[in-house]
């Protein structure tokens, strides 16, 4: 039986990522942070792990990027992705009416994603940041406090409201929201599908132009990049690692000679993993 | 008198900048959102305005960024830029000894920074997470809750410290801890100075190569990119806009040239300012 170590806790967007691509033939351990779930692949305690990447709204998943950034020898290989669609609901006990709601807790990004309904729904209720929709559920179901449990909701999946047998009301989308998770191990190959992408990461040699130079041999192999983002490289101010993600697999002829020719003009290259893409 | 707002509380880092900035010859006021800070700026209630744009640790200021993706008609300009070295501090009570410190408070990012410093000297020391750094201070000082105040301390600056009458102890920095700030107006233009940053944005044409494509024109005008990063469009999943810094400024011939180039590879551009560098 695989095991599986997610960012969790349970009923969050990565475990329900997860659970679609390992389904029931998986044993699953949920970890407090990215760093943990590198940790437990890296150190074989698990197949495979499961953490974000980026979110259609907010931008990419600095912490996972940054696990990268090191350019260190990890074993752990990106090895596949997953889409996910966002859904948001108002949780709440049963017997909870909406005009008594006094206080909404839920993750910073969750908040900001619905702020334009709470903004129009929920305009006199107290809004409280929590490290995850998990833990926004425990706020709301914990008794101690200034305000009572009814008078309290939290936003989360319908899967988390479930979990709890609380009250779960769909908050109505307005905009594409999405999310990237990736799929890493450092036991187990990826496998090559219809659809394959190449992530990599590269530092720039020291140049005027080093950027535009870099990008020549995708062009010129017919190659589409499909995602660039630059993090620092948290050795020296102003200086940045960039990930590029691209169409095709590393064992095709055409990336194959792309990235023999970016080895050339970057001063490092590193190929974080080749692997199908799947859609949520 | 000039007024200039700045993202608040007093004596965080965004302060200190804009003091070094405009001296005393200004009358400041804080703003709790970055939002609040434009918003202040496009109504003229300030003539300028100071947010953090970049740390070299942590990365870009997403709200920052996405303040600007909107391609909205706001009359606010970049008109200059600051960079200013991070110093944390270990702020507690005068009387306060280190080995009876039970708790520290600051901003996520600062407990990010001083990570190293705090496992080997606190390890046993619970970290809670504050919105601002003048906010910790607010919790150290505050007399309820599980822990006396001299069982507690906060991670801010030197100024935080001296304001609420305080021992600072600097903590040693193991890397380049420094973070730029921009300045904005709607009401004035910016100088021109020795050294001139242009800050562009940009959308993509809906083509492969189409990256590569927009950075020719800086590559074939001999212009040095010093930044390029990349935030969704939050209109459609997977689309992106480019945030672009170039040396020198619009009205130099070759940026101009340049600009041209550009508008004519993309799908839509907009100049958000150019303006003279300093060093902090």
């Amino acid at each position: 039986m695989l095991k599986i170590v997610y960012l969790g806790p349970q009923n969050t967007n990565t475990h329900l990522a997860a659970l679609r691509r390992f389904k029931s033939k998986a044993k699953f351990n949920h970890a407090p942070t990215v760093e943990d779930v590198f940790r437990a692949v890296e150190l074989e305690e698990a197949d495979y792990g499961v953490v974000p990447i980026e979110n259609s709204l907010e931008g990419a998943v600095t912490r996972t990027l940054d696990r990268f950034v090191q350019f260190k020898q990890t074993p752990a290989r990106i090895v596949g992705e997953m889409e996910l669609p966002i859904r948001h609901c108002l949780i709440t006990l049963p017997r909870t009416s909406r005009d008594k709601v006094r206080i909404i807790y839920s993750h910073p990004q969750a908040l900001a994603q619905c702020q334009h309904w709470l903004d129009k729904n929920f305009s006199n209720a107290a809004r409280r940041e929590t490290r995850s929709t998990a833990e926004a559920v425990d706020d709301l179901l914990a008794k101690e406090g200034l305000w009572s449990r009814d008078e309290k909701a939290a936003i989360g999946s319908p899967e988390l409201a479930r979990q709890h047998k609380l009250k779960a009301a769909p908050i109505p989308v307005d905009r594409d929201n999405r999310t990237r998770f990736l799929v890493i191990s450092s036991m187990h190959e990826s496998g090559r599908g219809k659809r394959n992408k190449t992530s990599l990461m590269f530092a720039l040699k020291d140049k005027p132009g080093a950027l535009h130079d870099a990008l020549i041999p995708f062009k010129s192999c017919g190659i589409n990049l499909t995602k660039i983002e630059s993090r620092p490289t948290k050795q020296r101010a102003w200086e940045y690692v960039f990930f590029v993600d691209i169409e095709g697999h590393e064992s095709d002829k055409s990336v194959k000679r792309a990235l023999n020719a970016l080895k050339r003009c970057t001063a490092r290259l590193l190929v974080l993993g080749s692997y199908s893409v799947q859609k949520g």
